[in-house]
């Protein structure tokens, strides 16, 4: 097993995502634009719906992938923009579907749209975005997007039935939980990088390059997502930690405490993620174990290892901002785990 | 108010599919042969709640449609199968999310698949399957078919949220029915027809005939199901009733009963579906009071109106049996109500 050096930091201060937020910073506009835009409805529940979860969105990574690509691809049309928008819409409706059926009541410290609307509205609202991001997709009028749309669409919801299967399910071993990170996560953070190289009508080469870094990267950044729920620092920052454990789902942190377990600690495993029988002690319990063990740095390892492989696939491209601004996601998806 | 004859027959025999069974016979069989073949999944619980609710699926009479208008259309090649099951995919899509927001425990007399799987797995296989239709429609590689399949299911969503907009609300009117009606339901008829023009390659005014033909047929079909819903004789015959009644779903024969209410029976209707307290003997006295006023009659007229309307749009096309099939369909919709 690797030994990493917890304390490692990037060359250079910190890692970030300003250099990739000065480069794709007016794209992203106007790509926020689009999205408002697109997401409007005479039935005045879908944009409030809507405008709630793609506000609580976060840092737009994945459209933001999509435009750096682009450029670093020497694209100058406008095609990058409503693509973006499309993943954004994907990324969303997929959001939503998952807090229904993890039955979230936060999201990103936000109250969840299914705690303030209910199931019912979430789970339309979902198809409706989705809808509209495949109408997106047809605009752009490329069947080579489409092909490798709704293929990652199609991949992304085998992946999220994948992980419904594993959840509750303790002998899940490393390579089922790979699996799931792949399809859920990964393949549109390969998809929404592949199509920088496809607008700009690049050689396969470069789109596989894309690919192969979108999706090591994807799979980096759900490993750190995964231990960072259960980070005893994340939670001394005052944000939410434990929802995995309190889902009963089985995350890499969880698959190696649980094969390094004694008798007793996987009785304790068993409980609290089989049977869902959990009290309040249970979630520093159980991250004193996977502490422990080394379960949470193996994971760290394992991400950093997913990184380095997509800072490699970036070298059939030239030295630009563009291509550091991507090296920069791959440092910061690994780095914000420290 | 139009006066009907609740015993008016279709000309000859009983209204039945048999023609367009005949018809589109062997068609069916490579669609549903194909429906299998992409529903499939490494993933068990895929096919397994996919085949579950596709073989639940009733008279998979969308795809017939697609079938039987691409041979009126006197196109002889092979795209329409995909196109037929891309459709059948959409509609029981559509339906596994219908029953996560109905939470019904039944569909068409079989246990739903919420029911027996659970919420998180029929949300999930419902994106798995729409994806999957959506991977037959670029297989199609035609961009019309696309802008034809994306808006409809864009349409669709949105009616999905317009009809749990007026749940439980008995302020409801006609107009704000139809537009649900029109947008959930016969968007997605609308779009199979008109498909059938595409890829015979046949004008606009056939693609927009079979698009009028299939928009009506979709409103006077669903009128009748929800006029089904209240039908003693269905009741009778031993087939569910009242789960529009149980779930507070404002359908035409409410709005009409709600309309004509005194303000005994008014009360009534805003504590069952409005308050949702419902008892017992409450869906006898629906049924009684819907049968009453005349508002069962009333949607029968309106659903017959539609149906003449469908019948009318196919007057572009000549004489044949394709023709005739589509007719008989039409009345089919309606003749199942007596």
């Amino acid at each position: 097993m690797a030994v990493i050096d917890l304390k490692r930091k990037p060359t250079g201060d910190s890692a970030s995502l300003d250099r990739l937020s000065d480069l794709v910073g007016e794209d992203l506009k106007a790509v926020n634009a689009l999205i408002l835009e697109r997401m409007q409805s005479p039935v005045a529940m879908i944009p409030q719906l809507a405008g709630h979860i793609i506000a609580a969105g976060g840092k737009r990574l994945r459209p933001m992938l999509t435009l750096a690509a682009a450029r670093l691809c020497g694209y100058t049309g406008e095609r990058h923009i409503g693509l973006a928008a499309c993943v954004e819409f994907i990324h969303t409706a997929t959001l939503l579907h998952d807090d229904v059926v993890d039955q979230s009541d936060l999201r990103r410290g936000f109250d969840s749209a299914n705690a303030l609307w209910g199931n019912k509205p979430s789970v339309l609202v979902g198809d409706f975005l989705f809808s509209r991001g495949f109408q997106l997709m047809v605009d752009d009028g490329s069947l080579e997007v489409l092909r490798i749309l709704s293929h990652a669409s199609s991949v992304i919801a085998e992946g999220e039935v994948r992980q419904l299967v594993t959840s509750n399910d303790i002998t899940t071993n490393e390579e089922d939980y790979l699996e799931v990170v792949r399809s859920k996560t990964a393949a549109l953070f390969a998809a929404a990088c592949r199509l920088g190289a496809v607008v700009a009508d690049r050689p396969l080469s470069e789109a596989e390059a894309l690919g192969r870094y979108g999706r090591s990267l994807g799979i980096a950044f759900q490993l750190v997502d995964d231990v960072l729920d259960y980070s005893a620092h994340q939670a001394e920052l005052g944000k939410a930690i434990g929802d995995d454990f309190r889902d009963g789902k089985i995350t890499l942190p969880i698959v190696l405490a649980v094969q390094r377990a004694n008798d007793e600690e996987r009785a304790f495993w068993k409980r609290c993620l089989e049977d869902m029988e959990q009290d309040d002690a249970d979630l520093e319990r159980a991250i004193a174990l996977i502490q422990a063990n080394g379960a949470l740095e193996d994971s760290l390892a394992q991400a950093r290892r997913y990184a380095d492989e997509a800072l490699r696939s970036l070298s059939v491209f030239g030295h630009t901002p563009e291509r550091q601004a991507l090296m920069d996601v791959a440092e910061f998806c690994v780095e914000r785990a420290y």
